[in-house]
């Protein structure tokens, strides 16, 4: 984080206290006192309404952790002087049957966290102090009912018991007195009611509620600490890949009171729309209720415009507050607030989370109005999942559809997604697994079900608001979800819903518009996605704080040319192999293999040398003016074989020659372990006349369009060296052939020759080899299967339990091991340089466009990466995030 | 080698006078002067009789070859010293028309390399000095028989004139003669052939033949300087490993002459029979020739022991010679003689080359003689390979049976084996059963194959490499095998096979030479191996200086005490996996891998259980007193089911599954890279009940035999760990399963947990894993796998091609690649002593058994090598000479 943490860590202070306007911590404090606490120190700091409170450091969670559920010496006293502090500021005391102070118990690590503890609300209830909360508002019904609230939350999130216990009673209660809704009972009904929910405690803990508030708050500070050792926040951690931190905070806060009456209430709101990123207030606002209420789906809430109506002082207080904390944030807040008789307290703020679109017009629009300057907008407002998202593929028709559409709920999380129906997490797990794609339908969803959450294509909720569970969770990842479609109707049994008369069943097609909320029957047609002008914009200040050069995968040269739009600066691998497969050259590439003697190839090579030729031409031309890496052939020749009878037949009788000649054929090169065999320069080296043949075309294409005027720099790149004669060979034998093809054409033009680091080996002798090569390419795929052993063709089997096991952190085929592979690579960089300090080094895996191996490619000091086109933007943020993060 | 190098190198003189008692070097100056030379030169030093010559340094062939044919300053001055020194000491002049000089003109490298230039005789001839001689030793016939002689090997030797050329000639005058001896030709038909020899010199160089003498010898020094580098020569080196050189000795030498009549002679001679090696003078002489005749093998030789007759007085001077050369040279030596007029010459001495039986009995007789120390003795009179000869059975006449050589394949398992061809190892069990002798002849073993692989005499494969499942298991056994040999082609119904057009049938006998790698046609006749009593005292000798550990690789106790009476210190590696394939264990294997429950599954491990504890307690009981490491289950368990379909039917019926079941189960395990796939702990991570049943199986075997009084070292080895992760999550399983053990038991054993490193990154990550970790054994074969990215079962299609292109200087398989592979052994083993100093470090691959590798893990400091139980008694030796070597 931004703060210091170095001088954090040394002190002592376990208890933090703010309110009144002053406070002992500022927003710096994040990782000693999580994001909640530091946030509200900074409010009450710069003189904003924030209930006073005080927050208990994540070191002493630490402690808890680690010494057996301890609190370290001191903390007792001083939460006790932290109560006494609010006690003071409030005018209340704890328990007391005249004036009781009453607290709220929330957690707050230094990354947002929903997989955390539920907040425990009203704490400091007890016989007495309801007495005198009844008093003190003058309202008996409202002391009961909130004394009721707490002894359910109290149970449920401190001591696990089920909400569903404490409902039963309610709704036998209600029964009994004839009446429908809460609101119908008395105040007399809720003080039976709290009897019977004290017996409910009493029955499942085994021991009485307790009656001290001060034990009250020891069990829930205690809850707190336990929650983050808990599954779910350990799962939640692991998918959203949270390290580093020590434990939660736990805030704890004098209660206001949103539902105290109409002229009460509470809500949530954005200062800017999280999906588009418009400049306006963006959030939901409910009437006399407490800020739990809006954030669980209970009753729907109404948008918060309308508070300008019906709260015009403290709207536009909440307007001028909102305002004040964008710019002194300097971002888009996240915030919640509470009214009560008209009164507006700040209850927590935080940077919003936003779209893909709404990041970059709100880190575009904070530059234009002089808030924050482009490098800070590069740095921190955009990250690369943002763009990932902008990337992600649209419906192709979206009018098309309309006769299917279903229902419409909430436009949650932009995008859209297409899959087969699952009803739990856990399938949506097992499917993902099994490689289908699938649309999550839940009533609503929890922290327990965000591993089933990831793995499906997107979400659907038939509860919920913009603001729900889902909704925050979906839009952080990028991932459509309609929430709060409550047309949809899931059956008991949970194997279907039920919606406009149509049934869906699990494992029926839908498709979801996260921008819209509609829900459409069947699988639609998606399109790619477009790019906004502020993609543009905030893509040239990107390039501006970039020194790593970006350059893309391609085969093709409208692949070459998608990268090129997409801001490539060259092609860093090129894969000749693809291009052998297209029309009949196949034919050519099978004679090739067929072929019996080193003449009789030649002849297919001399077939397939044009083909090459122009492929190379398209690219040069495609790409003219930056450099081309071009990988001489790579797979293993049966590769290019048909595997099935059928096939084989008609590959025989189109070769003239006998189905049992190319049943040989298969046999023969059929290997053990096709990964690690004979193949990359292997096959160059037995068959020299393979690379003579890809050489010429790649230099004939070079020298031909050089002398119509075309700027080409061809860089050829060996495949699978793992030693220096292998090279050294490879080398000899382009140079012959680019000495004969400069003589043909009378004219030369400059190449490079360089090779794939991919193998091992290659890493440990990168001194020697590059002493004869021009340039590396470090091909993380390969080295990553070798390094660790996988195939990652196999590598599923085991994959998958490996991560959940926590074996993995993460799949090295997605994010580049550091630990291990990192070390080939580092070793490779810096070998190969203390030959030749200036060798050029790139990376073409696909690791080039992860944004965490980004980092790790420019802290090792690569000259450039090279990626699928479609993440070359992110790419290009990733380098330029990781250059100013070193700064 | 042994001499000062270093100093040596610095000298500026180029050519070493010798003779006359006296000389300018000694022995020691091999690498300066060559074998040859410096042995002239030490015998002449201690007064033998040399004929008088001088050596011209390596270094200035060095210089010759690198620039372009050009002598170094001063030479051709030096040269001319040199002659005049002989022309002094001899008494006659180069050239002289009464008393001419003749020279000899050899090559002499400081290894012995047959493959450089034959040597010139009689340098010096012309039309003066022919007369000279004649007059000078009375003998005109002699003299221009010594010219025409000169004439033809100078044309052939150092102008490339084909001999034939000259030997068409002398039949032709023959013919005109009507004679047919060379004898028969009188002076006047040889002064006529001199004019014929020097017209066809003429007619091949286009010149005339150098009437200078001095001419002649700058030719004769400029062929030898340009020998080294000739195919040949350099394809010796290559064949024969010599790197380091750097260049060829020139020795001219003053002629003798063993061909001036009868009572001249030449011979060579070996101090003791380098067969046997007793101690008596073992060699061959010819009456009335010059040294090359011998050895060219023109006419028939006598035995040395006729001498004593013809020459006794010489013969009395030989015997005393060449005790006194043994006894100086501290070795058996090889010695090429001339007796002129009665008068013995040294030409040259070395030490001889040698059986293993008579490496062993010639170090052992030495030292008890108390000429070299024990030692000298183990440290160089006896190599490795020598012992590998004494273990395995050979042929009886290996020369004898070439011309029935049908296929040559890899040498993958020493020894000789003959019997009739059987196609399955199901045939070869049978056959065995009915006492016959067969050869199992197969595209490739499997581990199914076992059972008939143990019984038949030999195996041959058309595919896999050295260190394929049957080079491994065949050498494991001590059993010869033959493997990759492609040209071997099994016919589809598998009743014959074809090879070098012969077809060989199902009984037809063959005889393979798993030493040479040559499949041979019929039954060829053997010999047995025979351990004389020579091999213990002289193992007992390499094991005072021997201070690195030798285990032995072993799967059943017959082959645990095989090892342990071959000197093994231990079990490095004992596969746990072959013990499943043993009689009915199949089945409940099979079982347990179609099993659909963790439940299911634990019941076929429950009946396995015992088995494995059985299987354990025999090799423990065995091996008492002595560590035993226990590799956990590592092949994918594929590998366990049936791939032909009668097989899966036969399978199916058994356990009472559908076919369909069966191949439903074969077809999910199917990898396609199985190297890189579901296997070694990733087998114990995904079924942890697997590892529990062996854990258990391994220490249960233990504490019941501590019990009974066995003394029981277990020490459980945790295979493909990459990650420290891998290997906790193992280690915790293993333990749990300990506890419960020792406390069901109520007894203990001590026990260790280590892990194979074998997976590169394992190597990069060894800091962390040593953490945890009790001991580390290289797993060489895997490592080198997936270092350099070749599957050892598909590497045959290139690694032949890859080391004749001296891409690679050795199958990496074979001989440890200590440039990339070694590199991570050795990172492996600081980064692990780095965090636990004391950690215990092995290795088990097959490398583990060849003496380059085992010099390389001593360096490395490991504290044992594991190697299969034939190899057992090379390790030590290897790990002796390493020892000494170091001091």
């Amino acid at each position: 984080m931004e703060s210091p943490i170095e001088a954090m860590t040394e002190t002592k202070q376990m208890v933090f206290k703010f309110g009144n306007g002053t406070a002992d911590a500022d927003k710096s404090y994040k990782n000693l006192l999580g994001g909640k606490g530091a946030n509200l120190a900074e409010m009450s700091s710069i003189g904003l309404p924030v209930p006073a409170g005080f927050t208990i450091s994540t070191k002493c969670c630490a402690h808890y952790s680690g010494n057996a559920g301890n609190w370290p010496d001191g903390l007792e006293a001083d939460v006790r002087a932290g109560i006494a502090h609010l006690e003071e500021t409030v005018g209340a005391k704890f328990g007391d049957v005249n004036k009781p102070l009453l607290v709220s118990v929330r957690s707050g690590a230094a990354v947002s966290m929903p997989g955390m503890m539920d907040t425990v609300l009203n704490l400091g209830l007890n016989d007495e102090a309801v007495i005198g909360l009844a008093s003190s508002f003058n309202n008996e019904r409202f002391a009961y009912d909130s004394y009721r609230r707490f002894i359910d939350m109290f149970g449920n999130v401190v001591m696990d018991i089920s909400h569903d216990d404490f409902e039963d009673a309610i709704d036998e209660l209600k029964s009994n007195r004839g009446v429908s809704n809460d609101t119908d009972l008395s105040a007399s009904d809720l003080k039976t009611l709290v009897e019977t929910y004290k017996e409910i405690y009493r029955k499942h803990t085994g021991g009485d509620f307790p009656n001290d508030p001060f034990e009250q708050l020891r069990l829930s500070i205690n809850a707190v600490f336990t929650s983050w050792d808990s599954n779910r926040a350990i799962k939640y951690r692991q998918i959203n890949k949270i390290t580093g931190l020590i434990g939660t905070a736990v805030n704890v806060q004098a209660m206001v009171f949103g539902n105290k009456g109409e002229g009460s209430g509470t809500g949530v709101l954005f200062t800017r729309d999280p999906s588009t990123g418009e400049n306006k207030l963006y959030g939901e606002f409910l009437i006399n209720a407490q800020g739990e209420d809006v954030v669980a789906g209970i009753r729907t809430p109404e948008d918060i415009s309308q508070m300008s109506a019906e709260f015009p002082a403290a709207y536009e207080q909440l307007v001028e507050t909102t305002q004040r904390l964008e710019s002194h944030y300097k971002d888009m807040q996240d915030i919640e607030f509470t009214i009560q008789d008209g009164k507006l307290f700040l209850l927590q703020t935080r940077n919003g989370k936003r779209t893909g679109a709404a990041a970059l017009k709100i880190a575009v629009e904070l530059v234009q109005d002089g808030t924050i300057s482009k490098e800070v907008a590069v740095r921190d407002l955009v990250e690369p999942g943002h763009l990932d998202q902008l990337l992600h593929p649209q419906f192709a028709d979206p009018q098309g559809y309309a006769a299917d559409v279903i229902a419409t709920g909430l436009p949650a999380s932009p995008g859209a997604a297409v899959g087969q129906v699952v009803f739990s997490a856990e399938a949506a797990e097992k499917a993902k697994a099994a490689e289908k794609k699938v649309i999550l339908v839940r009533t609503e969803t929890s922290p327990e079900d965000v591993g089933g959450m990831n793995a499906a294509e997107g979400i659907l909720t038939s509860r919920g608001g913009m603001t729900s569970h889902a909704a925050v969770v979906a839009r952080g990842w990028g991932k459509p979800c309609v929430a709060g479609c409550s047309d949809v109707v899931i059956n008991a049994s949970q194997t279907a819903f039920v919606c406009d008369g149509v049934t869906i069943a699990e494992g029926d097609w839908i498709s979801i518009n996260g921008g819209t909320g509609e829900v459409v029957k069947g699988s639609q047609p998606l399109k790619a996605a477009k790019m906004t002008g502020e993609f543009d914009t905030f893509m040239s200040w990107v390039d501006e704080f970039r020194t790593m050069g970006v350059r893309t995968n391609a085969d093709s040269p409208a692949d070459a040319q998608r990268a090129r739009d997409f801001g490539a600066e060259g092609i860093g691998l090129c894969r000749t192999e693809h291009m052998f497969f297209e029309g009949d050259r196949i034919d050519n590439v099978r004679g090739m293999i067929l072929a019996n003697t080193v003449d009789e190839r030649r002849e297919y090579l001399d077939k397939l040398l044009p083909y090459q030729k122009e492929d190379f031409k398209g690219i040069f031309t495609a790409m003219q003016g930056l450099p081309v890496t071009i990988r001489l052939l790579d797979p293993p020749l049966h590769e290019f074989l048909p595997h099935e009878e059928k096939d084989q037949i008609e590959m025989a009788e189109k070769m003239g020659v006998s189905l049992e000649t190319v049943q040989d054929k298969v046999r023969s090169l059929d290997e053990f372990n096709p990964m690690l065999g004979h193949r990359g320069c292997r096959l160059g080296i037995t068959y020299p006349e393979i690379t003579e043949m890809q050489a010429r075309a790649i230099l004939e294409a070079a020298v031909e369009l050089s002398q119509e005027g075309v700027e080409v720099l061809p860089e050829i790149m060996v495949p699978l060296v793992g030693t220096v004669e292998e090279f050294s060979n490879q080398r000899a034998v382009i140079e012959r052939i680019a000495a004969l093809v400069f003589e043909e054409k009378g004219a030369k033009v400059e190449y490079l020759i360089g090779t794939m680091i991919e193998i091992p080996r290659a890493a440990l002798v990168a001194d020697k080899i590059a002493a004869h090569a021009d340039f590396f390419s470090f091909g993380t795929n390969d080295l990553t299967q070798m390094a660790f052993g996988y195939s990652r063709d196999d590598a599923g089997k085991f994959l998958p339990s490996y991560i959940e096991n926590k074996i993995l952190a993460d799949d090295p085929f997605q994010t580049l091991d550091i630990e291990g592979v990192g070390q080939l690579i580092r070793m490779g960089t810096e070998r190969g340089r203390s030959t030749d300090p200036g060798l050029k080094v790139g990376i073409c895996g696909e690791h080039g466009g992860d944004p965490a191996s980004v980092h790790f490619c420019f802290e090792v000091g690569m000259d450039y990466v090279s990626c699928s086109p479609y993440r070359v933007p992110i790419a290009r943020l990733a380098a330029a995030q990781a250059n100013l993060q070193q700064k």
